[in-house]
């Protein structure tokens, strides 16, 4: 839903959002969670992406990525970089549950294509992750393959965010953080077209949050500088067809959102963000060597950089404002956004 | 001077910046200036910038150079970033006179390097550009060689910001443009220690300058979208060491800044940052093949991050603060930031 | 023409040549050649191509590039990285004449496009280079502005390798280079495609020079080792519709051939390749802003790889074979491979 | 051993190899195989290839990456893109059981350092990759994490090539393929010092396999073009000081070793090139913010280059002459060179 109306919360934007105000504003992009949480030292769990409702491996939507801050572990990055493609859900997790996830991952594609390691090639699985080892015992390695399958089943396009899924132990500027999305309509060509943006916020040291131009972090926190934490995990969607080049630049856009909230992409923010479209797709088998596609003239290719940066910045503050109030391992305690507006 | 505390204008920063408030406030670092203008048809010029005040071939600062937007012509980039160093003074310009510079600056190593070309190999001139073709006519290429060597001559540690040099004809967010500068002061290992920015600024549309989270854009604009054009030259010095790599990532940061100051990194914006050490230099000739240097614990680089942003966002809109409404070709007229405070 | 029939030189292919052998061998390319020599100290020039014979700047040929070794000073390679097009012939000459080469390109281009810089944007000229100081003056920077302007008049598809043109001074692998270029040919979809190379070739130590599998390379030399030096540039042409990051990809195939003929891409080796595609274009202006363009199935593109390695391997063993022994600047003389057959 | 002396196969090296020509004649370097072989469907393994014997985590050893091409799944890339340093082992296995082995990796670091996930953040596991699928049941995912943990244990200076850790099942140019290991001596500042390389080598076709020039691969192959499969991954180590910068480009150089032995570099092979310096090291915990480290004075380096390339193209060549001809899922047979010298 981004962020409410009445959530006091103004942010400055040239496009209006779609109708969910999230990432499934894009047509067939689906988000499942699954959410671990003790109420004591276990407090993680996944998120599943489904760029499109159909069989994802033979028909691979058009994607880019951008490692703006490359102190991250994900999976899958440097395949998407060379083709251009992807090829399986987007899972999203902590740390040191990359493993784990990988594995449920290419057990889940396995099962659904006979053909993969057979009659062709393997699989590349993208799981990407923030660490949550403030609030969550995350060398108890807690996430197991079931979770992710469980997250996997769970997609739909009516999600939660804040403190669920891979979001349910994440800290961003000092407050509790998350999971967030929102979207931005355009026309383009007569036609309405969506881009929807959901982040894993979990980077950024208080002092610097900023909302829409208000430097809300300095009132919030003491001046007493804490280091940079954490990460931010990017996804974008979008139903306009890009082509590959045009996803990458997208993706590397986002850092502009970073820039609005207040992030440094600090040293150990690893930093990553995912475009993809639904609107162009390659076969993975074809009889004939030459295909078609469409693609942005880029001239007029800002109006779509603009709605990822609105998206991602509104995504990213979404997150702060759903997250509830959290105590975790060691005590330790991370407030909402809410508790200071 | 960047800013002055009169400007009735706030950016947010952790950092105090140094007694000059300009690039130079790195010791050796000296900016020149050559202005062409006519006050008609011509409005351009050369900036010229010294990392050091010695032999920079022979003595080449560590360097690294960030591309954020290619659509841009400057020069010499790649040896940058395959080698860090930097072996030449930099120089701006409009993006047509760029030959023209090159070959200034060929000449310029020349006469002061007698091996070039001859003993050892060639030289690596850096020049970069942005188009004033708003105001200046761009196509009549006034830019002349004598001209690259006026600023290089004119460098000086106290130089002036806004409408000078190569700012002479650019704009900014539909504001009139420039060069900007700003530093920052930090503490490392018990020593005072510093980062300086300067920027060519031509890039943005006005409706979402913001200064400080102020969306005054919003205010000075008419809501109609006019399309993001030019783009920016930011150049980070700083006497901290740090390696080719660190350099990259800091010039890297600077997208935060064009974040901050409303920049959506427009598809024909040349957005490129440059950043040199003058605590590390590589000699051009050496007796030993292994040499030592000195580069940052990267756990603690955050704070030269927020340096660099800081002053990069300070630099920008010191660029914008300084230059003067211009009258130029075609009629057109660009309005100094001050006419909306 | 590639290697003669009755060169005595043989290499290894897959793919047989075109009718040409030569890089022209795809439709609508064209070389054409400015050669400077006085028979004393000058020995330079320009080489022009065209990677087709309409309107570049309004119908962008789609392009990638790959710096394989980033000691160079070619200039527009940052913005094909970033928009994956061409808009204006290619120019090559020596190191230290890219300046003036990239002013006449300016000029060319302003001359045929009363728009840039006016009611569009500027131009990015793209000036490739190598050091010929071994056997030229070149701290006399004698190529001027006219023999740009003669190069690219002189263009046609059939033209002369070895030390013509650009290639006028260059050394390789201890022995006279140039210019070289070559073709295949392979089936796609049914029809009849083509590959091809054209290269600057300035680079290597004799020691390795390799031909076909021959380390003829270790009969010319004494094991004496030369420090390598000097540069390749490689134009790879296709009329196959290839995307921009599958031109990219097919560009950095480059160093597979370099590796085939014995380069270890020396340090201080300006090694890039351009990739460009005649059958996919981008026009400059567009009503629409969706639009649809070729790639190829990717699973498929091992066939144009092969192809675009065995032309460029040729090119570079042409460029010797038609290179003559020269006599230049400090009395230096390089010698023809084929005085060694 | 690299390729023993009576093995019938030269190539064409300018430096001679270290005593046991191997990876492990730079000082500290081990590898270690966990072979999976049941004589029927499954073939595959771990190898596992400790950078020093020391505390990895708290003494990172400065290291650089290329994606040669990015057909690949393996994990940790980016981070040492970023921070140009290893601080785990690295782990070979089989494409889709990556996850596995990253899991495993994850537990056998957080034995050993108490303070990950707690006091300081996660850690960075460098598992790497390529598809048996042709010998190997690769979907019954039979790699399971105590195999990475006897790989691990199993390290030694002394260690076997051919078909045995992840190399057990891996195929190259149509020939078994597998793990290869040799190493390059050369002097530096009067001081000898060594570059080893160990390949996991699964890549190419047939038709292409060239070993010191002789194109052996067109006598073993009939002409059918069998498509290029599988991938490479190298890894590079030495005891000279090189930064991480230099790391990078001695890592991009494999590329020259994979074009001498005939691979193109296919659509579908993940090639990966990993380089470490185990005299270069950083601290992860320092007091001081300014550390100082050693590099290597550019104009020298062709030699460290040089060594690099010989020692990657004879163990892949090395790779080829141990493995045995092997049968495997599916009744599939591969078999040794050998079976063709």
């Amino acid at each position: 839903m981004g962020l409410p109306e009445n959530s006091g919360l103004e942010l400055y934007s040239l496009h209006p959002h779609g109708p969910r105000n999230l990432i499934s504003d894009v047509a067939g992009v689906t988000v499942g969670h699954k959410t671990l949480n003790d109420g004591a030292d276990i407090h993680t769990g996944v998120t599943a992406i489904f760029p499109h409702g159909g069989d994802i491996f033979h028909d691979k939507p058009v994607a880019g990525v951008t490692v703006i801050n490359g102190f991250g572990k994900s999976t899958g990055l440097i395949q998407i970089k060379e083709l251009g493609t992807l090829e399986t859900p987007i899972l999203m997790t902590n740390t040191l549950s990359v493993g784990t996830c990988m594995t449920a991952l290419v057990k889940y594609m396995l099962q659904r294509n006979e053909d993969i390691g057979v009659t062709t090639g393997t699989v590349n699985c993208v799981v990407t992750e923030c660490n949550d080892g403030s609030l969550n015992d995350i060398r108890g390695l807690h996430v197991c393959e079931q979770d992710a399958f469980d997250a996997l089943s769970a997609a739909t396009a009516d999600f939660a965010e804040g403190a669920v899924g891979a979001g349910t132990g994440m800290c961003c500027m000092g407050l509790k953080g998350g999971i967030g999305s929102a979207s931005r309509i355009l026309q383009v060509d007569g036609k309405t077209c969506t881009v929807g943006a959901l982040v894993l916020a979990n980077f950024g040291n208080r002092g610097y949050l900023t909302i829409g131009g208000d430097h809300i972090g300095r009132r919030i926190a003491e001046q007493t500088k804490t280091p940079e934490q954490g990460s931010i995990i990017i996804v974008i969607a979008t139903d306009i067809p890009l082509s590959g080049r045009q996803l990458e630049r997208l993706s590397e856009r986002s850092m502009v959102a970073l820039g609005r909230t207040g992030s440094c992409c600090g040293n150990g923010s690893g930093d990553i963000a995912i475009a993809f479209s639904t609107a162009n797709r390659y076969p993975h088998y074809s009889e004939q060597s030459i295909l078609s596609g469409g693609f942005f003239h880029d001239a007029e290719i800002d109006s779509v950089f603009e709605c990822a940066i609105e998206a991602t910045e509104e995504a990213i503050i979404s997150a702060l404002y759903h997250a509830e109030t959290t105590r975790g391992i060691r005590g330790n305690i991370v407030r909402s956004l809410r508790e200071y507006l």
